[in-house]
């Protein structure tokens, strides 16, 4: 195949960084030849940015008719994630949506199922399973060095936003416009990761939410959770965009020792042996098993957004792997689902949830909405080294 | 006052302990006088190691008539501890008694009820107070540098034990015996700690508990808690008995920065400005206050049991004040009856606790218990750097 033709959907602050990295011919086999946005000043900046080889558009109906594309990029405000990408599908066209994959599982289930029957390419911007640290601690993980796991621990508080970050959009941080906040917006990565690099999904989740703790927002800026996994071990995650500094320290600990993610670092103390057999053959009372603690090399660099784009034209070109499945959206998101419904009912959610239910007490978030914008200034945020 | 002429009762693993280094003469102004144990072996092991200036008593009804003693240390299982000190108090004698204040907070809320009214000089042996680690997180705290607390979260899974550490002792770690497990024997230290630190006691308490869930044993080895404050903030504490390697990091987060215990380091990322005012002024959409890391230097050594005890027997002979008051025994205890009581009803359990509630259910437990020890040692442990 030649070049993949790519259009892009939403160049606001994700799109349009997709945009300029294609534009510049940094992903190779690919080139950008359209962009799409409601927004005026957008495609204004669209004109003079990427220059008239791009053409643009500014409703959707028009780009799929006459954009001379192969492939589109999904980068608009998380709602239209699944109706855009169906759309792109059934156009015959390969797609890849920015996180998350949707707002509710029932219609990421949909978009998934239009995606198989598709044939075609369909990728999501888990642009974080670039980064060789977590490539590397799931590969400790899933190869049984780590041994059954017993605990997994991500505090994620380092997603400091202040209140101009949430006046820069008027759809940011509501109930209609982004469906959620800090587990919407910030946390899909880690929501995803947590999944992929254990290998778990829960099979209950627990969770206390802060709606507008520390921002004059309507939706979660501050979330305590607490999941079982179907094996009794168990889990805590902790996000905010309030505390500055956050932190990023996410553990695993196992039959076999514990692994820890920190300050760009894998650290791994590795039993001798298994802790279950010497629970059992020990005498001693107090005593624990031989640990080393290594310093986990880690080689490469997080290819990141691009890395992630590259991944998918490749897989368009020559049929080789994703590294982020779009199928595989569908779990961090049950996840964050999962959270914001027990912190709604106050009570454990099961997993898989009730999509039903889940849409409809997200409804009536919508309809009972009284929150007002104090001030919308619409802009366009630099966004690098932030998502 | 001459030397304070001490007795102590139970001399298993820590009462033997503080027995050594009181007749080693390593506490100034104070002299073993007398021990009190129910186990022979104990006292064939009092006579031999500490020699025959110290009386051996094996009922408290004798020591409390005939041993020569103005102060009594109770190092007995936990069920113990509040009637003996106020049985001590009653007698006139001064007091110390060994973590936790007691099982239930019913019986230590009279235990203090009798101190207050008895002018005798009561402490508890929360040897992790004199660590200066915690002295300086607690104090950074309550001069206020740190602002106002936003989270507070401490993984202090590294107290591993074996099987063999249980079958040591029938008491240990069942409901008639210790009444509880991890909460119970092990983290009454960091129950303390997280409310002295921090200065606050949760308004609400939310904890998941497994019950020999990794070891034979019919207490919970394994807990989760989620706590929220009176000033809205929130606060994690996971704990466990069969993680190896565990981990013991506390952080807690504030309007002014963050402050995290971990590896014997107290670290202080301070910010330049309140959080809380960046929040508002700041136009600039992604960006945080300046931040500063500071490796807080720390002088001087955990004195641990023995300066505990020092502490205790200058308050009995100066009038100095106490670092463990015996009065605030009760507020860690609270803290563990409540994640207790929590896991039972699987529901919120807000602060002050229902003491009746508490020690009905459990009652229950121990008069349901079918839980056999299967080996039963009943062997002294060397706790050298344990507790």
């Amino acid at each position: 195949m030649e070049n993949v033709k790519i259009g892009i959907i939403g160049i606001g602050n994700m799109g349009s960084s997709h945009a300029v990295y294609l534009n510049n011919g940094e992903v190779n086999g690919a080139i950008l030849t359209a962009v799409c946005d409601t927004n005026p000043e957008r495609l204004q900046w669209a004109k003079e940015a990427l220059g008239e080889n791009v053409q643009t558009f500014d409703n959707v109906e028009a780009f799929f008719e006459f954009a001379n594309i192969d492939a589109v990029i999904v980068a608009t405000p998380h709602y239209d994630h699944p109706p855009l990408a169906i759309k792109t599908l059934e156009k015959g066209l390969h797609v890849l949506v920015e996180k998350p994959a949707g707002v509710y599982t029932k219609n990421v289930r949909e978009m998934n199922e239009v995606a198989k029957k598709s044939g075609k390419v369909f990728g999501i911007m888990f642009n974080q399973r670039t980064n060789p640290l977590y490539q590397k601690l799931r590969e400790l993980v899933h190869n049984g060095e780590l041994g059954e796991i017993k605990r997994t621990n991500w505090i994620i508080t380092n997603w400091y936003r202040s209140q101009s970050y949430y006046d820069s959009g008027g759809w940011r941080a509501t109930w209609a416009g982004e469906g959620g906040g800090v587990l919407l917006n910030q946390d899909p990565h880690q929501l995803d990761l947590w999944q992929w690099t254990s290998g778990l999904m829960p099979k209950r989740v627990r969770a206390f939410c802060g709606f507008g703790k520390f921002h004059d927002i309507e939706v979660e800026d501050d979330v305590t959770a607490y999941v079982e996994y179907e094996n009794g071990a168990t889990g805590v995650f902790v996000t905010s965009t309030g505390d500055a500094p956050g932190t990023n320290r996410y553990e695993i600990s196992g039959d076999r020792g514990k692994l820890v993610v920190e300050d760009g670092k894998l650290t791994f103390w590795r039993l001798t042996q298994s802790e279950r057999q010497f629970n059992k053959e020990y005498k001693g009372g107090f005593g624990e098993p031989e640990c080393w603690k290594i310093d986990v090399p880690i080689h490469g660099e997080a290819t990141q957004h691009k890395g992630i784009t590259q991944n998918w034209v490749n897989s368009i070109r020559f049929g080789t792997e994703l590294l982020g499945p779009g199928e595989e959206g569908i779990k961090g998101l049950e996840i964050s689902n999962a959270m914001h419904l027990s912190a709604w009912t106050d009570d454990w959610v099961e997993l898989p949830i009730n999509e039903d239910l889940f849409y409809s007490k997200l409804q009536e978030r919508i309809k009972t909405s009284t929150y007002q914008k104090k001030t919308v200034a619409n802009k366009t945020l630099n966004v690098q080294g932030t998502h």
